[in-house]
């Protein structure tokens, strides 16, 4: 069975990471999350990386802020997809987070979602992983329609209130 | 067989949308390219992005610059992941592409990788297929060896400019 | 007679929409307000453009944030002039929404007002309306006139302010 | 017979320009190019703006680089749509002119193009004009159409010279 | 006598301009303030800069944000030196509004200072007509000297912080 | 008589600062030229401004790219007006050579033109000098005079551009 | 003993530089804290700088916001190493603190840590130091350690977290 | 006797990082130069930075372009001082590479110097290192005199210029 793992760089990634934890657990997709530092514990995120296919794992998502390294970091110890969630950091709202994990050199893609888009990565897992699993795809063709609907019930919200 | 939908906005991205079909070709990944414009072809769009599933295809790469469109309106009609190359245009070096392609909103993914990034957007789509394509995952690792032993080479280059 | 139709991509896009519809109220201007996302219900945006101008509508106003889809999507399906609002977003005080909506290829104009600008989107609407309706020239001369006043009035305040 | 004015801060902008006026001609719509500088020529601007209505025009198409604010004084002396196009200056590809155009407070919209969107400042007059001529829109229709077909052979040119 | 002519886009913007009238205040100089849009009141604007000179103002301080045009309003219309304040917008925390002060044409200088700076636009009048006026020269050279007393206040008083 | 320091912080910056001293010639006034630079030579800055005044300066023009502290540095020394030219720099067009110039804290202002703007800063010396020298004054207002003529020319030029 | 010079430009500054300290002390360096402004006590700034060799610092650490010189001004006067801290100001969150710090011309280098980042500052004088300090060498590895125990301890929490 | 390792992601960088090994040579420190890349060879940057402190290096310099993660990978796994160098990309002049490099987390610091700054770093090193080597300080002293005497030197070039 797919699992993904969710690798940030500091507990205070917590919040916004969660939301791809959720998004995935609302798929029923398993996952790992960890706390592993590109700086502060390397040896952690090259091990942890390079043991990522075998361990089972389809995707990573790494999640990090200012110089966010994580991704690339993770990214040159596997060939498994990199999911990247730039965090919000307190300098340009994430400028330098989302620059440091998009502008990736030839060879090393991080696929990168909105600053702090953590559900957004965790359906970038998911679809990725929907590609051998019939059922996922399913489940994601679902989540579109619930999306559509909840648009639609925003639209009769609004004209509700603006016919008051 | 797994084969990539590449989707650019206008035949002027051409010069780097070949790139990522070059890197397909090294791979062995099939792929489709085709000029569509989210603005000017909207319906071929839509129609395009709704049949790629059943039409065959793992993956769907978007090329576009400016107020990049292509990827979203893509994402909006398929569960498929959609990878976004932002266009280096003549604003501030592509950074209207690179927020246009990045920051979408909840539930609709590009998963975007670096402006003018193509070769890395093939990757990742590599790297998605390769979840189920046990051969093309040795194919990666064979590229991510080959990347390696080109800096080495690199590293002997250099020392000899150098001791020169 | 002449109406406008608002689309926001989201509920939470009302609080700054509301100013415009204030805006098109006081200038007697009739309106529809929708909820239509490019990404979770692009056919309904489509639908809805195709039809606006034989719906009898003289203009859309299109307000949406982040990648800022929206006015273009609708600008795709119609040649009524599309005025964009792009919504101030948690990234760089809506940069990313004004330059998804300001940025468009040739062929497909949105015509942007500042960020979070409502109620000069409306104004431009009514300017265009008022192209071929006299009475709404001269209310809009009167708007402005009356704007005239206000600046005079904050003249007058400051300097009672100061001479006290 | 509906007419635009175009005004441009500078005879350094014709060329940018005259792919407004091209494209205008292109819809057979009139118009009248002007050099009118905000800053040296203010009493001039006042003027040509003041009158804009009564001499027969139906939209003022404003050019201007750097502190681009012709848009804005134009706009100030008149109820007609002024729309703006941000010259690309020598400062960060033109972000100055876009920031200085389309951030205008409330009351006094610039519809605003791209950076150096001339063509799309011409058809979003057309738009505003089309909306009382049947004709015109039509035309608008086929430009439309136009672009579509011309995104087509885009797309076979570019089959073609894949396939070689 | 010497006296200096405030000039703010709205009343909103009063609280940064007092802090100039302080310092104007402070160092003995007259003031007038007024609003005056350039966008609402035009003439108005123009007629103020027009006779500012033949009203007996040696510098005028102009006040705006967003398409913060009223520096280049004004200065079209005089050879007095303009003092632009930028003001602090809510985007890019001025971003704009510095933008469209500073980057004025060839021949039309706008005396630019930091965002919100309102103080140092005063100190700036004051140095100019400090250059026919020995007094206000005098002033300002005490005012720099109580400046460098401060800091040292301010040296001493971190050091009894630590050392505690 | 009135004369005006123009110093800059390196020999590259001379094509630019060389308009500023053109223009002060057309103006009839007199000026020095030094290359100082406020790292490499910070006892020659200081010695300079701390002189400047009683050698006879009315205003001091400081030239600067990247880290542009020159401008800050002389204003440190000195409570003549000093102003600012940001030189465009390799990096962002001089953004970095904008911003370090422009948001001096309170206390020592650098009034700041646009980046390149050469001549305005000796325009803005010559408004200043102007306060207390008619003859100047009218230099100033007939500059002002000849700029309105050449844009009325351009004017004319571009009618028969397009007549033709 | 080695010690390191903390120079800020205002006591507005002290809560961020306080972290430096703080770190210095945790790594038994000794450190004198001073306010020296580039701008308002030149002077000190010159002569302090100046001495630091011969008054036995190894290190110069600077923080400064806005137009951020304090950094440059110091390592002007002196061949000691000097450690910028951009502090984040109320403009684009220190952007033109970091670009006035780090963009120092040829010659002149200022190392620049992160907006804010004191820790680092003061981590990266103990590098410096420790270059000829074994012991000091010895703490930093420490340091280091426990930061790899902490990350262990955040990844460890989360995990809890979740699992409940 | 100490030395200097110089890390640069890609041979593509030499030219930048030329200069670097230049400036040293010139002071007379001895360097290593390799490439070796954060992605591509990320363990070989793990040994290097790991053993440069028993190697003998007192410093290391890193170079980097884009998502410029080279000089964090090799700090994570040294106490010895990393000095970066943003090399100037493709994309905004080197955005990326800057914020990539600056904004470290707490803990592991980076300095660094202006994008494409090389001699500075060069420079940097030295200072560093002279903090136990009279010798090197001299020269450092030296080397602050000739850059002097160069600025004196065109100082003298331009007046002669002027002159004319």
């Amino acid at each position: 069975m797919s699992k993904v793992l969710i690798v940030m760089g500091s507990q205070s990634d917590f919040d916004v990471v969660k939301k791809a934890a959720d998004m995935l657990s609302k798929l029923s997709i398993d996952y790992t999350i960890r706390v592993i530092s590109a700086h502060r514990t390397p040896a952690a995120a090259a091990e942890v990386a390079s043991n990522a296919q075998k361990d089972g794992y389809s995707a990573i998502i790494a999640a990090a802020g200012k110089a966010a390294h994580l991704g690339g970091v993770l990214a040159a110890y596997t060939v498994l997809p990199v999911i990247g969630i730039p965090i919000k950091s307190s300098f340009m709202d994430g400028m330098d987070s989302l620059l440091s994990m998009v502008q990736m050199p030839k060879g090393i893609p991080v696929a990168t979602v909105a600053v702090d888009g953590a559900e957004n990565a965790a359906i970038l897992a998911a679809q990725m992983i929907a590609l051998s699993d019939e059922g996922l795809r399913v489940k994601l063709e679902e989540y579109k329609e619930s999306m559509a609907r909840d648009v639609e019930k925003q639209d009769k919200a609004v004209n509700e209130l603006i016919s008051k």
